[in-house]
């Protein structure tokens, strides 16, 4: 493992031990905390997305290290008409590893064959997003002390949402999966994922329309946002919204032990009233995500 | 003490303890240098305040922490449509502390709402700036080495300037204090600050709208901006605007030891003739403003 | 040496005192790894810079201290009116050294008149970038052991090109220096430098149009961008532009021990062909800025 691309380029086995790595952490925070001492994460991010740039950068801090980097385009040299190879080189020479978020597909695959140094893909365009994969595993790993034997339902916006995606594909090596697919006609998950690893790998999967009669077997929902400008008219968005917003009553059916995810930001697709029930997780899934951020730099740093 | 979010929250013993502990740190940089070693502050400028929020880095940095932050809304996951709590909540997980700016009246104070760390309003639209009136009132008591007993005259737009506003009620609370009030007609004091603060708790004031006859008496001068675009036409401005121009001239009649301070950035409202004079204290004040807030972080980190 | 705004500030002396110091930095890097510990470094990038900003930063960093500031004039005072000189004089406040950026020449200078910490010029419109020069000093210096008894080519736009025009001023008062000027007619070498640099300093030069017959002399070839707009049409522009790409059926004349630079970024006026044969060091270059800026940074401190 030198670079993080596709989320499936790990092995069971790399992700295992990744997550194993971030349970320590946890343990142990002082024992890491400057362990990175001398070392910097360059944060090359041509698009803004906050969270995730302030998640690797409170990781690599949290690990002793420093960090530079911009947080958009305009900042950058990209504008003077510098391809994506050139600054990643250039950076090399600044840098002990790279987290790269770009609009455009495959920009940190490009990167990364050009240094000697690690590159994280930290989001290109629609296609990857495998820190968000690793944070997702962590969170049920951590809650659910398994990654196996779950029935896991993904709600909302099942057919651009690329995190729903990777982690289908990622959680379909493991036994004894089951998943719910609760989504409008519209935004249903695309065949490739259907036929090339649900129905390839024997994942016994439900599609649905309704999110209130499927939460009761699930033992995970992970929930996405349902984007206005995904439905051909403002009716249907009108009459669909409300059906894949999650409320207390929606709860009421679901077990006791459902542990609740989402990728945030959420716009109204989780209400505010859910935040306090004990099954919403979502933003201890936030911290999961920074702990599982610092293994994975650990370990492409070969400090661990 | 846990936010700061309203000057008025601090009571005139924690303001003084304070300023205390700021005289502590001025005297011993050396002591404070690590203190903060492992701390991270979040820097989340919603609109951009290049002065305010380098100043909190500097703060931070000088105590021995880091941090990590945004410097404008762009590059926020507001543009996303996240609302100001859960952004809170978010970075709740990768920082120990918040200095947050918002053009949006209240924002700080929601964000308190829902985290469990410290939270610091660094200006919440026109509404509050705490650390700049703790920043004001810190070079008062460090150049006079007094709070009470003083004749203060505020300059400019006394109208639309929060940071009078604020510093007339924070000065409201210690004994002696007699404020002068110097506008054109058009940018006057708030007749709920003149009411509810100066009438009710006693204090003499004056209401002028000449400078230079009142500048004899000051103790202290804080100077604000005059606005062009708070004219009604262009003919009153250019009339008057002159007039509440600080120069050397003006200077002739004012005390041997008058303080002028200023929040900056100034644009002409002080001629920089006037920056050479041993009374022109507002870039000590720059420094006393990083001063303050280092002791205000290590008071809501309880670290002392 | 208090501030560095014009690399022609600099004595021979100087800059063997700094290129001195970087290759003992480059030997020995653990030695400085927290020389700065304790001091902050400001980057004031009026207009972005991402290379230049990433490179001062790196190299703060790499000597153990921490840093502050903007990449862009949208997040800074300016956009309120604030004068460069009031912005110096704040940030004097919070940081120990200022690499400013700005695209109005003699920002910097004027930055530097009125602080009392060192001002570093990291460009001023077109006319000074004192970093870049001592970058492609000490990477000349490194590859070829010497800045005397060279023949140096410079390709491109030899007009607009002030990194050209500054490095050929420092060339010129080394021992038996022969300058090549490879560029288009529209873009030749001003005027002032032919009669005021190389013919004052009695130092050979050639000009030409001919990249690929002047290549085989050359110890260092200096490629630089051919912009179309430069252009008073597109034609010339087409017609001219492969003249000036070097690619590797232009270097079989060439030595063997040829350096070539570039500033970067570069877009297509080096084939990425070359990237790989060992004549290219334009990225090596770009590690050397990093040291180069450290031991700049050394000295203005008075570290070193």
């Amino acid at each position: 493992m030198k670079h993080l691309i596709d989320p499936m380029d790990l092995s069971v086995k790399e992700i295992d031990d990744i997550l194993k790595l971030s349970e320590d952490i946890i343990a142990n925070r002082e024992t890491y905390s400057s362990i990175c001492r001398g070392k910097k994460l360059a944060t090359l991010f041509f698009e803004p997305s906050t969270r995730t740039r302030l998640s690797f950068e409170a990781a690599m801090l949290e690990l002793g290290g420093s960090v530079i980097g911009f947080s958009s385009a305009d900042s950058s040299s990209a504008a003077k008409g510098e391809s994506v190879a050139d600054t990643a080189r250039t950076i090399e020479k600044y840098a002990d590893i790279i987290a790269m978020r770009h609009p455009k597909e495959g920009s940190s695959k490009v990167a990364s064959l050009h240094v000697n140094i690690p590159v994280i893909n930290a989001g290109d365009g629609g296609h990857n997003h495998p820190t968000q994969t690793l944070t997702d595993l962590l969170t049920i790993y951590e809650i659910k002390h398994r990654l196996h034997s779950l029935t896991v339902g993904f709600c909302g916006d099942l057919k651009f949402g690329r995190t729903v995606h990777s982690l289908i594909k990622a959680l379909s090596r493991y036994d004894n999966i089951k998943i719910i697919l609760i989504s409008p006609d519209e935004l249903k998950i695309p065949s490739y994922i259907r036929e090339e690893v649900l129905q390839k790998n024997n994942i016994p999967f439900v599609e649905t329309t309704d999110l209130e009669n499927s939460i009761a077997d699930l033992d995970v929902l992970y929930m996405t946002r349902v984007q206005r400008e995904r439905f051909f008219n403002e009716a249907d968005y009108i009459r669909l919204k409300d059906s894949y917003i999650l409320n207390l009553q929606k709860l009421n059916h679901a077990k006791e032990d459902l542990s609740i995810l989402h990728p945030l930001p959420r716009v109204n697709e989780i209400s505010t009233e859910v935040d306090h029930d004990p099954r919403a997780k979502y933003f201890e899934q936030v911290e999961y995500g920074k702990f599982v951020r610092m293994a994975l730099m650990l370990k492409l740093l070969n400090l661990k």
